[in-house]
């Protein structure tokens, strides 16, 4: 079973590169006609500060695409290294035989913009709206604007995983810190 | 001075998202009229396996975006954690004012598809082409297929570079595998 739900605290929406641009891998939730779902996801990229946009290619086979794409919003929630067992289950079974939720002992929080329920156990959830989908029809591409942020007191201390395909992972390891090298940009 | 530069073998393009999933900061290579240059990069996601695309959002204040958009083509290369110094200074210069390779001490390779050098000091380098540059004007998004990569034969024990923003870099670390859970995905 997963450890229990994280309290969190709104964070400014133009900082979750702090989070993303690192490459975690997230779980994103759905919400489509009083059902939700959860989809283990990695291939999504910061697109701009502000407003804050993030492009993440979802592919059609998942259940979540069609509820992703009629819902025209979701949640991008970001799940630490204790919770492994539970992403790679979450990304090998379908929301179409399970409601995965109760399947894995998920607790739905309330979002304030969305439908789609934040993952309690997650350290951080990001709450999305469709912005620009031009892209899905060629390329499963959509690209959301968070519109609310959520994040654990406790995310310093989070390692988060990084899939590398094959049933692999590396955990975020050692923090560096070269602030007197960034004279020019942040 | 960063270590010397690795030698590289062919690595299959399908399965580059073992390296750019995990969310690495990169170093992108361009040519452009007979002058390289290289900026640090990390909002980057893989999009499609076959072809390899993947899709990168290249800020327009940046000297490279016209050389790639000019020239359709980059080396996207990556850095292990030792280059930190070296991926900072790019980052908070400008190919307008001066050579980064020169700089920089960093060595110019020859690629097989592009014109762009590939990075010798980087432990892997993938030469793209411009796939699709629709959405390079309303948001400075290019899909690039990744037409040949080179990895070295020491990649995995390769730590990687994740930037957080202000400074701050998360390394790569410990490695753990699931590979019994993974029955239906790779």
């Amino acid at each position: 079973m997963p450890h229990p739900a994280y309290a969190k605290s709104e964070y400014p929406v133009a900082r979750i590169r702090h989070f993303l641009e690192a490459g975690p891998t997230v779980l994103i939730s759905s919400s489509w006609r009083n059902r939700s779902n959860i989809m283990a996801h990695g291939w999504l990229t910061v697109m701009e500060f502000s407003p804050s946009l993030v492009g993440a290619m979802i592919s059609a086979g998942n259940h979540s695409f069609e509820m992703i794409r009629a819902s025209e919003e979701c949640v991008i929630n970001i799940p630490d290294a204790s919770l492994v067992d539970t992403v790679a289950k979450i990304g090998n079974s379908s929301g179409a035989q399970v409601d995965k939720f109760a399947e894995f002992g998920l607790t739905k929080m309330p979002a304030d913009a969305v439908e789609a329920p934040l993952i309690g156990e997650c350290f951080a959830s990001f709450e999305c709206h469709l912005h620009d989908g031009r892209l899905i029809d060629d390329y499963n591409f959509f690209i959301f604007e968070v519109v609310k942020a959520h994040v654990s007191d406790y995310a310093e201390e989070m390692k988060m995983l990084h899939y590398r395909g094959d049933g692999i992972f590396t955990l975020s390891g050692e923090t560096i810190e070269r602030k007197a090298l960034f004279t020019k940009v942040s």
